[in-house]
Parts: structure tokens; sequence; C-alpha cells
């Protein structure tokens, strides 16, 4: 095992991340080494690396919760998983495994939760720590960079569907068809349903119809809460909203049917006025749903493992890690981009990146 | 059968309502006649007098919706129910019976749907017509004035409890305690959860506390959704918002336990500021519940049948209709206005009142 | 209108059925008379021709409840159907409406649900009289002959698969690949789940894999649940038995999973030996399923109005009844035999066949 | 810590148990060790000590799954119970943690579960190891022996309850007022039902009333399905089966309304004739259900927290044990016995009864 690794690190909220070599940390009792091969990059890592949120990271810290990597050490007692295996190390880090939620299945809101990339460093490094109790089970027919936005993307989008409680047969609204929705798509089209896309790209469009949308509507040109209700006699029994903007929180609503749910899955900061007096008389359900359980994790992944549901991946090295960002900040990022940890080229060139720097220390 | 009736009008929106003779209408092909023996006063009646809604009524019409009577008339077809049956006409006066929603047993969201007192007369009259499909068979343990309540604040609660999914042993927090809330207590009660009741006023708490609630926060002194989570250590399972103004609904969701359901049953005009990143962070629920269905009827007049579910009442006679709308206007009113049509001195004093009005016709 | 249809009529259990020239009937108030174009024949047809079952049917009277046609006349008051409209005449001919199953939208299991074909003449005749409230409504893409098996094992099948709770990208495992089999693997498909079918003929068996069949085991050449449980790692979450025989239930419980379920929607006599040990130690549910609702109805044709499912259809004419209650009863018939109304050759030859008998009155 | 104990082996199935001085373990990393303070006798623990089941526990080894106590030493790593708490160490001794059924929170199906008094040593000692990830809680509120029940017998009592899925204002009948039944029909009425209680045993039935029965049927004297359906218009929504005997069970289905749900606790040999047919036509749903999760022990003791539920026990030493499985057998322990460890004149008489005996070890 190296000493030492390179990592993309938040020194400050704000700052571009800095290349650095860091220590890699052996496991302790009851944790595991992974080594990185691909890390998804995701806006809640910009949201981290700015401070965003109320409840901040303390840097410096590596963010990542969309790491996928192979076993490389185990701590004490770790006895579920075994070096060699393949494995995610997704935003869920760990729960406390015995609050009223983990105990029904509900890890996801344990208030012990730990975050990868937030609370704990995450996967912009060539090693990462891993709880083994939580870390995803990659399946054998899926390579590193494909799945790595399953982890953090999939789940949440796939999840946030269950959530909708639309039925084999019933209409979906995904609203946004990027990052998240493009996955969304698939997975409410496996999941026998009927998919209108909304978004106001039509470039975006016309993938999501290439996805299997069996309906498109551009938001800039039409109002989709007409259109769809026109379409299909009434609006979808689900409504998945990806990225939670002001108009799309209100056009998404206005897609609900009468008794359907519209689930929410993004964090947005600040209050949207909800029409109650609508969603009283039509008994709609409005939802928040986050990222997913381990149970969420092992379905999302078994399907794209069946080849149904596949990320549009952009490949990068570690090093360009704030062109990402500043191309993730202007909305440029056309599907996911995946930091590649197998590229030596990229190696190479994030090598000489740090050479100027010396090694800092961060917390593991 | 006498020719009139004594009847309270709205003539026209936002003026009192008239006292006035006027014609009993035979019940035509599947309809069915009943004597109102009691008719309770609801904010809706209020609303609808005054035109408050976007989908107005026609004036000249009678409203009231929690109307009880004897069925003394069959129209053409019917054989549901007999002469002498002991029904309500609610305010679900009938529905289309064939759409999506009248098949899966929602008809309370039936497109078609007609609304007694809104947009058919309704029980402020001596006699109203009703759908035999749609009436509310009143158990015989039940006299008329204390069941006219449960037939729209009565259900409306047990219905929108049903929808917090909050099960036995569990928490359900309920905002307001008037009118709809100290049914909702009882209610609750009844369906094996803990309830904590919610007010600003403390003689209204002091009676939750004697239906039973098991905790009480006067949201005036104490910032319920604090209190309760310091309390029970966590927020309540099911939230039950009877009356949705902008305080209580932010109480409402900040009373919420994580993974529960805040469900409003009111219908308040406006956008309400709604905190996404917490409903989706704690997997939140906001659910509209309305009225309730003809099973959810049964069900909840069942409870009061057996006793364990009472209506406070204060009867009055239907010439008193203008003053009961302006203590209702200024909140005076403790617990449900019942119009007493058994009551012949309430019936001569009415007598008096239209000895100055001729007959008007008005619509059936 | 004629006076007078061809028909088949049971005029003693155990005997041949007999065309007949029977009355054709006006429809009564809330009736309508349909013109058959296509009616399925279904087992139920033969057990109801034996007098097989405890409740029988009274000879005289017509069997087919798989009958298709166009409305032709509307008894009085009737407005959800219109001349013209083409519809379903199905096993669930009228419920009463108002019941506590009713009112639940499981009018399935009302206790004064008549049958058509059974309780009610059906559509082995030229004309059929229906209640409109209960009729199949054909999406327009589906042409008689292959809509006529949807609306009794079409829709037994899909609601069955819906009580297992099977979610998508879980596996259902289907018992019998024949009449109710056949659509039963394709309902199961487009509802996003896995299939293993199961059947000890392998002709079948081939047939499964291409309506998209998962997996095939021969119950004759293997143990279906050791095979599964190897093959998938636990049995299925689903299994769905469409013909009870001893042998395939007790293959059912063991391919069921730990917490999955196993659903029955055949009605065998007799009682079935239930090895209650494993069903309580592996929480299993036993489910019967019984036909389908409204709702169930729409869904199911929708599916094939989208040409997801299709029905192997063999069309014979009205005269061959009795040839084909023969194959029936002998297991020779591998997909569903479906009476074509609307050859005028088969008319001719039923015209032949009635020639030498006189005209009987059939009870409407 | 003293070394040894005395503890009630059983030595060789279908041999009377041996009260024995027997080795303390100290707790291996990841295990607690609990001073008992009660434990109850269950039916199963005399299925145990006889071999009665097909995967059967091997000698020598110490009975008893419903054992309270203190925890008096922890292994390393344990975090989650500290020295001094009350904890219950139940039939559910441990499951993997991993698997697909302990990831959805159904740990009760864990394929790898242990269970205490059977797969590891139990409560009929003075001390006994566990797993704190699986021990209940005990809330302060309750006794050990009245605990002491409730963490087997009243847990899978309020499970099948729960599956059942009967609702508030509903109906279930419990089969069997004993040992099981009589908490059912406690934990039955807590969560808003209405209940039936049938047993061949008069004195059971009048306890049953006092417990809160709203009807109860010796099904010695009647016929329980008869009777109930006459009295309630139908069978019951829910039926729970405590003591699945063959005439309890074709009683339960007889009992159960349509679209009900018959539930099945207990474990019984062989294979129980099911008349399927019935089960169709009706809809209805048999389930089994074992034991229960942590979170619904945690539930179930709440209840009993409150007051709201109360085992009838009977307290007994340790030393009579044999006597209490012979009186078992014959069915002559009209409620639970609970062997009472703070009892210091039964340690004295189990004492003598040690005197003759050489300490054998017994394995961890």
């Amino acid at each position: 095992m190296p000493k030492t690794m390179h990592a993309a690190v938040v020194t400050a909220f704000g700052k571009p991340l800095e290349l650095q070599e860091c220590a890699v940390h052996l496991p302790g009792p009851g944790q595991i080494l992974v080594k990185t091969e691909a890390c998804g990059v995701c806006h809640t890592d910009l949201h981290a690396a700015k401070g965003d949120w109320p409840l901040k990271p303390t840097p410096p810290f590596i963010p990542g919760h969309e790491a996928i990597g192979i076993v490389v050490a185990l701590g004490a007692g770790v006895t579920i998983v075994k070096e060699g295996d393949r494995v995610g190390v997704p935003w869920l880090y760990s729960a406390c495994g015995h609050c009223e939620y983990c105990l029904s299945a509900w890890e996801t809101v344990c208030a012990e939760a730990k975050f990868g990339g937030y609370t704990q460093n995450g996967g912009f490094a060539e090693y990462v720590l891993a709880d083994p109790n939580y870390v995803a089970h990659i399946p054998k027919e899926l390579n590193p960079a494909e799945a790595a936005p399953l982890i953090c993307a999939g789940i949440t989008t796939y999840k946030g569907i269950k959530e909708t409680e639309a039925r084999p047969g019933e209409w979906i609204a995904i609203s946004g068809c990027g990052g998240l929705g493009h996955l969304a798509i698939q997975y409410a089209k496996v999941m026998g349903l009927h998919v209108c896309a909304v978004d106001i790209d039509d470039g975006k469009l016309a993938h999501a119809t290439r996805l299997g949308a069996d309906m498109v509507i551009n938001a800039r040109a039409q109002n989709p809460g007409e259109v769809l209700k026109k379409a299909i006699g009434g609006g979808a029994h689900g409504v998945l909203i990806t990225a939670p903007s002001l108009p799309a929180f209100k056009q998404g609503i206005e897609m609900t049917r009468k008794r359907g749910t519209c689930a929410l899955v993004g964090l947005p900061p600040g209050e949207f006025p909800t029409p109650l007096f609508d969603i009283v008389a039509n008994c709609i359900t409005i939802r928040g749903s986050f990222v997913g359980t381990r149970i969420d994790m092992a379905e999302c992944l078994q399907f794209a493992a069946e080849g149904k549901v596949k990320a549009d991946i952009e490949l990068q090295p570690l090093a360009s890690i704030n062109t990402i960002f500043e191309r993730l900040e202007h909305g440029d990022v056309p599907s996911r981009v995946v930091l590649d940890f197998t590229d030596t080229k990229s190696d190479k060139i994030a090598d000489e990146a740090r050479a100027a720097k010396p090694a800092v220390p961060v917390h593991a």
C-alpha cells in the first residue's frame, strides 16, 4: 500500500480545490480501504465545496460520493466484504444501525448518518475509507465508470420514482432530463411506466425520446401541465422533479394527476410557494425523497447489470476537477462527468500539477 | 307533501341569506326527497354564500351540506333506500359513477361530482332532494342533530387522519381544536393513536385534554415543533392541519416526523411557502385530503354509533342563520352549530320572519 | 332488430349444447343490447354446462362471458354508453353498487354479483343483454376476436399478478402456460417483472420463451422450486398459479420466496394440503384472486391496445361449440378458442344445424 | 462475575432437563453478558427439548428465549448498550444484517438467523450471552417478569395482528385465548379493532371478555364462522390463529371476511387441507407470520409500558422446569409461566436439586 495518494481537497469554501498528496489511512476496526477506480462528480460536490447548505462539512476535506473501487484492505472484524470486491462508496456513508429509521430500513434519514465526501473524506482521491456495511456491491456486469453515477444519481431517481407509487401502465412526468433525468427516464421505462419528459433544452428532449420517453414537452415553449393533461386525459400519476427550481416545482404540481404524487429529489434552499387549495381539492401528495437505502441500491444496480439502464458519462482526469466544477456551475455538462482513476495519462497530469504543492494532512 | 317549505336562500353573494317560502320539488327519476331534521352549519357554507372560491355556485341557491333527515319520497327506479330511512345529504352530493376515480373508490375527486348546498340546493331548508347512491346512511344509534356534523366535519377529519397513514401506537398532531379538531382528536384516539393537540386557545386545549389528547401545546405560547420533538423524541408520524393558515402550515411541517405525513383538509386560497430542503432531507409527505368517500362515511358514522365519537353541537333555528354566519366569521362558535328543524318554536319564529317576504322560486 | 337469434343453449347439465333459435329480448330500463361479434370459450363455460360448481346456473341458459360486440339498443335511462360503442360483456355481469365491496372498488366479491353466461344469459349467442355499468369498454385499437379472451383470461391473470404485489425488477413464477398463462407472461413482462414460466409441455414452454419468459422449467422433468431457487438465489417474489391442480399448488408454494405471495386464480373443487410450518416460518402469503374489477379491466385492455399483450386465438363458428368443449375437456386447445360471429360461413353452417330444431324460449 | 451458574440443560431430546452448574462465558467481541432476572417458558421450549422440528438444536443446550435481565459485561467493540441496561434476549437471537431481508427490515426470515434457546444457549440460566444488536430494550415502566412473555408471545401476536392488515374499526377474530391469545386480545383492542375471541374453554372466554373482547364464541358449542357472520354481517377482516390445530385452521378460514386475511403464528407439523375454491372466490389471504422484527419489538413493549397490555404470569423457580413442561404438555397452564431468577428461595431449592449433580460443560 502506498503511503500517500493524489486527492482533490477543499481547503476553504468557495476556493478552487487543491490537488494534494495526502496520507493513505489504513482501515480501523470495522472499516475498509478502497482503491478508487472511478468517481462521479455531482452537483452536491459543488454545494459541499462552496459550503452552500446549512449543515456544512469541515475543510480541509475530500469531496466525492460516487466512488467505485476495489477493496484493498480490511480493518479488524470485517467479514461481509473481502479484498478484491468491487464496491461503491456512496453518499450514505454509514448510519447508526439501531434507531427507528435504521431498524425499519430507512437508514437514509438516520440522525447519525455520515455522508461520503461531506462529513467523511470521499472519492476524489486514489483511496477512500469506507464502512463495509454501507458500501454498494457492484455487479460484475458493470465497469467502474458506468457504475459511478448509479450510486448517487441512479439510486436517487430510482427511489424517487418508487416514492411516487406510480404503477406499471401509469404515467410519470420527469422534470429535467440531465444527469438525473436521463437515468430516471430509463428506470421509469423498466418499471413499466409511460414517461413524459420535460426540459427546456430540445437536445436533451431528443435524447429523452431515444431513451424511451413516450412524450416530451419543452417547458419553455409550452405549458407542461396543459399539454400533458390534454394528451393523456389528466395529469401524470407520478411526477419526479429532479431539479426543484421554482418553475419546475410549479409545473410539477400542475402536471400531477388527481390523487397523484409529486416527488422531489433535490435539495433547494429557500421556500417554494405551494397552492394548497389545489393540493387539497385534488388530493395531491407532495413527497420528499432523499437518495435511497441499501436495498434500493441493490435494485437500481441490478437493472443496470441487466443492461436496462445506462448512464451517459464523460471521463475526465482528477486533475480537471476545477474545470468540471466551473462547467457544472454554468450548466455546461450534458451528461455525468466521471473521474477516471485508471487513466495513467491523467495520473501523470495530476502528478505534474502536484509537483509544486507540498503534502498536507487531511482528516480521516 | 306540502307544496312549499321554509329555506334560507343566498340571493346574491355577500348579502344576508333570505328566509323564503320555496317550492318543494318532487324527486325525479333516480332522486329522493328528504325531510330535513337537522343541518350543520359549516365554514364552507359561508364561503359559498360569499362566493369566495374560484368555482362559484349560482344564486339563488340554498346552502347546507350536513343535512340529516327522513326519506319521504322516492323518484322512479330508486331501490337502494326506502321511505322512512334516515339519511344524510352530504357535500359529495353525487358523482359520475364510472370515471377512473369513481371506479377506484375515490369518487371525491370525480370531475363530475356535484356538491350539496353549492352546485345543488342543500339542507338549509325543510326539504332537500338527494341522490340515493350518495346519501349517508345514519345508524339508528344516532339522533339527527348529533349526526349532522359527522357527515362533513367528521368524515373530513377521519379521512384526513387515515391519509396520514399513522398507525396505532404512533403520534398524530392535530392543529386546530375547534369544529373539525375536536372530532379529529376523538377519531385519532379510537384509531389507537397518541394525540398532540395544538391550538392558540387554552379553553379549546383544555377541552382537547378532556377528549383524550395525550399532550397539548398552545402555539401562541410555545413553538409546537420544538416542544413536541423534545417531548416524544422526534415529530409526529402524522400531522393533521384542520385549518391551513400560514402559521398552522409552517408549524405543521415542523411538527412532522421524518418520513411522516402532514395532511391538510381545508381549502385555503393563495400559495403557502414550503421549505422543500427540509421536505426532501427528511423524506416528508404533504398530502391534501378532501372530504371522504362513502366507505369513509360509513366508517366514521359507525364509530359515533358505538359512542366513541361525539360532536359538540349547539342547536339553533333556521331563522338564526345570519347571526350564526356572523359569529362564524368572528370565530365566535366554540362548537358546531346545527340547525334544528324539529324545533317547532324555531319554525314559528321563522314563519314570522317570512311573513313580510313573498315566495321566490329557487332552482332545483 | 331481428326477433330471433342463433344461440348455443345448455338445456340440461352434462348434455351437449343445443343450437337454437332464441328470442332477442329488447333491453329493459338500465340495460343495453349488444350484437355479438366474438365470444371466447373458457373452461368456466364447460363447468357451467356440466353444473360442476356448488352454486349452479339454471338451465336452459346460454353460456359465454367473453362476448365482444356493438351496442345496438339502449334501455330507458342509459347514458354511459351509446349505440355503436364496442363493449365486452364479462363474467362480472353486474354488482349491487352499494355494499362495502362495491363502495371500496372490490365489486368482484359483491354478494349480489351476477355472472355472465351463468346467472345471466351470455355470449354464445348473436345478441346479449348487458348492464352498461359493468361492460368493458374496448379500445379502438383492438379487434373483437383478440379482445375477447382479455375480458376474462386477460383480466384474471393481470389482476392475479397485481395481487402478488411483486414489484418491477422482482421475479414472478407463472405456473401453467396455456390460455391464461400465455397472457400472464406478457402482462408480467410489461409490468417490469422477471418471469419464470412453468409447465409440463415443452411446446408451451418454447412459446413462453418467445413471449418473453426469462426462464422456463418443465415441471415433469425438474423440481421447479429447487431449480428456481438455485438459479435466482431464492424463490420468486410472486407466484401465479393459473390452474390450481394439486401438484401445481404444491410446486407453487415451494417456488415462493420468503415473504412472497402465491396467488391463485382458478376455482378448484376440494381441499388442498398446505404445509403451514413452511408458510409461517417463511412468512409466505397465499392469496385467492377472482377475475378483476372494472378498473383492472380498463388497465388490462389498455396494455393490449398499446400492442404489449396479445392473446393467441383460434377462430371457430358457434356451431362448433360442442366440438370445442370436447377438445377443452381433453386439454386439446393450445390457445384460446374464440367464437367468430362475423363469419357468415359459420352462420350458414349454424343455420343448417338449426334447421331441424324448433325455437325454444330461453329466460332473459 | 461468578465462574458458574445454575442452568436447566437439555442433555438429550425427550429426557427431562437437568439442573446443572454450568460455566459462565465472558462475552466475546460484539457480544454482551446478561444476568437473567426472569425468563418465560414457551411451547417452543418444549418442542426444542423434544427435538420436534425438522431443524433441531444440538444437545446439550439451554432453552429459553424470553429472558429478561441486566447487561453485566460488554465484549470488545460494543457500544449500543451499556452495563446496567435491562434487555431481553429473544427468539431472534441475531441475524446477518446484510441480506435482502435484513436490509428490508425483515430480519426474522434471514437465512443466517440464530435462535435463542435453540441454536444458542438461552435464558433458563442465571446468565446468558446475547448479541447487543438484537436484544430487546425493556422500558423502565416494566418489571422483568411481566416483560418476559412480551418478547415472544407478545411480539408474535402483535406482529400477527399487524399482518392481518385489519384497520381500526374493523373486526379481528382471535382463535385461542391462552398464552398468546390473551395478549392478542389486548393488542387488538389498543389497535382500535373489534375483537371476537374464540376458544373451547368458557373460563378463558370469560377472561377474554374481561380483557376487552367485544364478542366471544365457544367453538365447542357453536360454529364460529356462522355465529360471527350472523352477528356482524360477514366474517372478520382479520383472523389470528394463535394455535393452528386443524379445527382452528378450518374455523379460521370460515371466519375470514371476503378480502380478509387469516394470519397464522404457530408452527404446526404436517399439512392442512385448505379449501381453495372459497379462498379464490372470496379473495381471501392466508398469511404466515413469524415472531417479529426489532421495530415490532419496540412497539409491542411500548404498548405495555403505557399500561395498555399486561401479560398474565405465574412465577416459578428454575428448579420447577420439568414440572412446568409436564403441565404445558397437558394444557394445564392457564397463563404464562415465568421463571423468576430474583427469588432467592427458588435459588435455594435449585441449589439443593443440583447438590447431587456434577458440573457439566455446555457449549457457548
